[in-house]
């Protein structure tokens, strides 16, 4: 993280439902002299789970921007046994891309972060393959090459794990990566691994969903955002949309508009991750509006 | 209203964006012991107004159902200068029909009434044509006859006015009656009159908008939902979508596509309206989730 | 069929694709004085396959009606190894539409066919289930019910086949018909059953899709027409749609939303057969504009 | 166009509607040896306009290809009084972008050119202001800016017309070019000058489409890829596309989401353009499939 003195912060909560959880936080920010700006929580009735997501002005807060975490568990987490999360927008994560040979959703991704849409800090390329090296290059992003075999993957994997730590990276994109990550390296980084599928999963998972869906004679072809997870394509979902395809599209013609939705529901993806609108739960997402 | 007892009960809220809204109106609920079960809020920070939606469980609520409303303005209402209203999920709305020839969307709104999607009592059904007549026999709802013209119009507004009072209605859904209801009538039923608008407004308001749309030559049809207001296909957009056409759609396809909108799109709007998850300001909905 | 004398007459028509096949077709038309006022072809340029549809004018056409088959396949269809269809469309195509106990899909069929909508006789109405005599019986359509279970199965459908073919029926529509039929039904009609599935397939085939998605966590859910074939779920996809979700949404919702999309892609489906746009090769739809 | 010897050739036609236009064409090209790859044409009914796109393979054609046109007119164009254009495949249109300040649509276009996705020669970006000059030098491009005020406003399109001929352009992209073009500059570029308007036209033309349809309280907003026209955003429409919004969605969210829909709609557009699948007739587009 980038982090500055922040203005305002937002909190991840979810817990067993029960009476008088949002008097409880409301009532901990308001006393305090926080002024709530967003509350929104849901509570799944079947599960009987309760998330929220809150968000207040620090300007005239009492607790100590570096004692809130440890205030509200003692005050109010412990007390209804939450899972909670405290960001400052203000801190700025560390992004690192992950790459294969498919240039498409790593030009869009670099091109939103150069026009300030998507606010990270991106230093670091991973790829299995030299191809993108030049792009990488062209915007001065330090470009990583570790190609992958069956016999060095365990080696190279540790090494990436190395760089992700040295690089400081907070989260993990991968824009068409065409290589799977193994379940050891995904512990790593829970809920912190963006992968792009290219179809509306669970239709499709695995290699050349664009084949399949050409032979199934589907006709609309999606994609699908997901945090990666040790399952394949099994991770809870993100983001997912669908375009419209015809009998006279060719397979080439499914790939060509599956791509443009490969760039949407990736970078809707990392907005909403970054935005810190996003809770885990049950293999499912919550993505706060 | 047909009433039962209540079980819980929802506050729409607006006012003036302050500090401390959120924690006084969920700690009113919490120290009478409700329940919150669902709670939503939004600023608009543009304007400094404050929205919320919240709903809360009575069963063991200290404040007499039918108390809540004054004692919720006493201590909180004036005090923030709110504008609020109160629901009670239980209270099975009323809603009349208004339709002039076209049968579809009348159709569909009957048969989800039949299959206890849209919750309501549909005593009425009101036209200025007798086309549909025996479609509100088939289905035993009573169907008056206005017709309109210029110089009978106030006198048949009136015969109507008398007639939803009569029938104790709620609100009122405009089925594609093609007729302008007078500011004066309108006045009557603020934000409770939805219209099925055939086009994605602002875009070909009035009549003929297939025709308009085909004209133009345009990629996309819609339809609108929208509450009534004194200005033509003005008043506040509840709901809208739309559907792909090509040149090869004549007039009469881009009308028979938009039939297809024009159903779900007022479904919804029906939806969203007696679920009590709209809330009107300065001419926009917030559509609570 | 319930025909009229044709003013104009369709052709679908596949075959391997070799050099000459449009230029001989339409001379074949031209030549005899038909006015071609539609003509669409398409390639599959990977299997090599030639599609064509093709629409003309009869006013003068030299043929008598009931001999345009044979010259056309004495003449043009030999040589090309076309296989083809000819059909009018004056003709009325019969339809029976079978059903369980959902409603929704067979009264927005019923709708559009009283609206004239979908143009088809709809003589009658087949069911495993007792709930829907009386919407059949408020249209005045026969009903008919066959309950089914493992040791009758062979038995109630050899009574429905004689029931079909008594009221000449040309096409079916599986309007939420929860019961499968056996592949020795099926082949009595040939890409002529058109079933509603509720998720966009291949995701979540079989029982219960809504559940499944929402236990997946998807965030759009679709639904699908295709026709019937010996494996369950896996005919030939005429229409998908889909319609987005999100976390607040209770499988409830998601049942209630597909509802629209269900009625939706089946009614496209539905006329899409009807206007003869529809030629099926290798289990794909040709789905002509 | 940088051309290589063509192994087909396109020909878009239309003219007024009457009998053997088909069998005419297809036997023109059939009887020298041409083979029909596509064939998709369309008639206007109401105006009687017949349209069509034919494609053939030139491999064993008996016409020589720079005499094709001449044949065509000769022996079919004058007496069908058709307006016909033949192009050929391997033709490489020559292309020049337009842009003021905002680099997303430029960025993307780049990037599929330089992916292979969209075949042209870019060798020209022109600019009222100096703010993209560096991303066209990153990519190699020219770059040529031209202010634009109230007095220089002739002369300066003037420069750009002579720089366009220079560079030999066949058509242009305005990637939001936030400047009107005089209609005596349009003229040159008939149905060459793609546009990309942030809104779904009709509705929001002119300046700041997404404030207004903030203001409007719309539930949707859109992109229109159009040809400029001396009509302000008055075009002929080639391509649409819209995306949902809500109430939670601030102007900046709308500019944000729509950014999307313009890099999308853009491509889409100039991906039929340089397919040679548009027609234009009275002020709407033909887009064959």
């Amino acid at each position: 993280m980038n982090a500055t003195q922040p203005h305002s912060a937002i909190l991840l909560i979810h817990c067993p439902d029960r009476q008088g959880i949002v008097a409880s936080v409301t009532e901990f920010i308001y006393k305090n002299k926080g002024n709530i700006t967003y509350l929104e929580q849901h509570v799944d009735s079947q599960k009987r789970i309760f998330f929220m997501r809150i968000e207040w002005e620090l300007g005239e807060f009492m607790i100590p921007t570096d004692k809130i975490g440890e205030y509200f568990q003692t005050l109010i987490g412990k007390r209804f046994e939450m899972q909670w999360k405290l960001y400052f927008p203000e801190d700025i994560p560390r992004m690192a891309i992950f790459v294969s040979k498919l240039p498409h959703c790593l030009f869009d991704i670099i091109a939103r972060c150069q026009a300030g849409e998507i606010k990270v800090v991106l230093p670091l390329i991973i790829s299995n393959h030299p191809d993108l090296q030049a792009v990488a290059e062209k915007f001065k992003i330090d470009f990583h090459l570790f190609p992958i075999n069956k016999s060095n993957k365990h080696h190279q994997e540790q090494q990436e794990l190395s760089l992700l730590k040295e690089y400081q990276v907070d989260f993990i994109v991968l824009a068409r990566y065409m290589q799977i990550l193994s379940a050891e390296f995904v512990t790593h980084y829970p809920n912190k691994i963006i992968n792009i599928h290219h179809s509306f999963l669970p239709a499709f998972p695995g290699a050349r969903p664009y084949h399949s869906a050409y032979e199934r004679g589907v006709k609309v072809v999606g994609a699908t955002s997901h945090y990666v997870t040790a399952d394949l394509d099994a991770g809870p979902i993100i983001e997912q949309d669908v375009v419209r395809v015809s009998h006279t599209d060719s397979v080439q013609d499914l790939i060509r508009k599956g791509r443009d939705l490969e760039k949407v529901v990736l970078a809707r993806a990392i907005w909403h991750h970054i935005q810190r609108k996003i809770l885990v739960f049950d293999n499912r997402t919550i993505i706060f509006s």
